[in-house]
Formats: C-alpha cells, structure tokens, sequence
C-alpha cells in the first residue's frame, strides 16, 4: 500500500501545447500498477490542456475550480467540481480554466 | 464525451460488510469504458467499507472528509482531502471514516 500527499508529487508541463497545464502522477510507473495511472491535472487560470486526440481514453473528476472541456466540434461545455466527464478513445478534446482560481481535476489513462 | 455530476449518479450501497457506506458508479458499464471503473465512494461518519481483499487494485484519491485506511496488518493510516491511495492486488484494506462529515473519495478498479 502506498498513501501520498498530491503536493509531494513533482508537478510535470503537462506537453506539447499546454499552457500554465501540469501533471502530477499520483500513481504511475513508480509503484509498476497493473492497469492505468492516476494523475492529478492542474491548470492556472488562462490556462489550458492541449486541443489533441490519442487512441486511449480519459475518466475525469474535477476536484476544483471552473472551466470548459471542448469537444470534438469546437462546442464547450462547463465543468466544476464534482463533475465527472468520460473522454473515449479517439475523441478530440481540451480543457480549459475559465475561473479565476487554480482548475485542478483527477484524469486517469490506461496503462 | 460523457459529462454528468455526482450528485445525478445513483448511490449503491458498497457491499457486504459495509456500514452506512456507498458506491456512485460515475463512469460503469453504461459509458462501457475499454479498461476500468471510475466510482466515488462516499462514507457516513462512523461507516466503513469491508475489511477485505480481491485480486485487483484500488486507486484512490481523497475529495473531502477524515478517515483511516487499514492495512494488511490491521494498522490504521490517516488519510484526508488531497491524499492518494495505491492498493495493490491482494492487498487487504479497509476504509473507516473517522471525522465528523462525509468521507468521499475516487476509487478506479480495471474492468
């Protein structure tokens, strides 16, 4: 059994055309799990994940703060805490931050 | 793309062994994800989930609320709002909420 706290996790520029975006892997290749990863994504206000597409999926759970996810048409759709979103495999997407405070969500990936 | 609240996704009660303690299937077999569960499991003060094992892993991460998680030895370990949890296959566990509100927490297992 391995516990954490999210702050003593290195926070990591979370890639090729995010802005103010990191990742902190919470449970990755350190602690070798079976089948997928947990990450907490951050992201300061203005910023946002890169608007991309890869053959996995992504279950999300936003922890706090205010944005919007794009979808595959351009549309944006509203998140905040407490909000889970499901990205399946191939689906075009982005995140957001629209508020004025950090937007932090759990963003979990297959292995 | 799936996005829903918690709050609109049925809670089930988590089990056998399981005291005032319920499972919120946020992305199940309805979103048909290829490779695992996102649930929030949300525990009453004074609840907990079973003392038990299986042979596959928990990964969690804490919303709100204090608890303990049991190990494999019967030693209680803190845990609260930013923490998170690996639980390897076959590990036995248990969480006790321990504070006065609601323990909630994301808990992913493999499909």
């Amino acid at each position: 059994m391995v516990i954490k706290d999210f702050k003593d996790v290195e926070r990591v520029i979370a890639g090729e055309g995010a802005e103010k975006a990191y990742i902190r892997w919470l449970i990755g290749e350190k602690e070798n799990p079976p089948n997928f990863y947990l990450r907490l994504v951050e992201i300061e206000p203005g910023g946002n994940s890169p608007y991309h597409q890869h053959n996995y999926e992504h279950e999300v759970f936003v922890i706090e703060g205010e944005g919007v996810i794009v979808d595959e048409e351009g549309k944006e759709h509203p998140i905040s805490k407490g909000k889970a979103v499901y990205v399946p495999p191939s689906a075009k997407h982005q995140f957001k931050n629209t508020g004025k405070s950090i937007l932090s969500f759990i963003c979990v990936i297959p292995k």
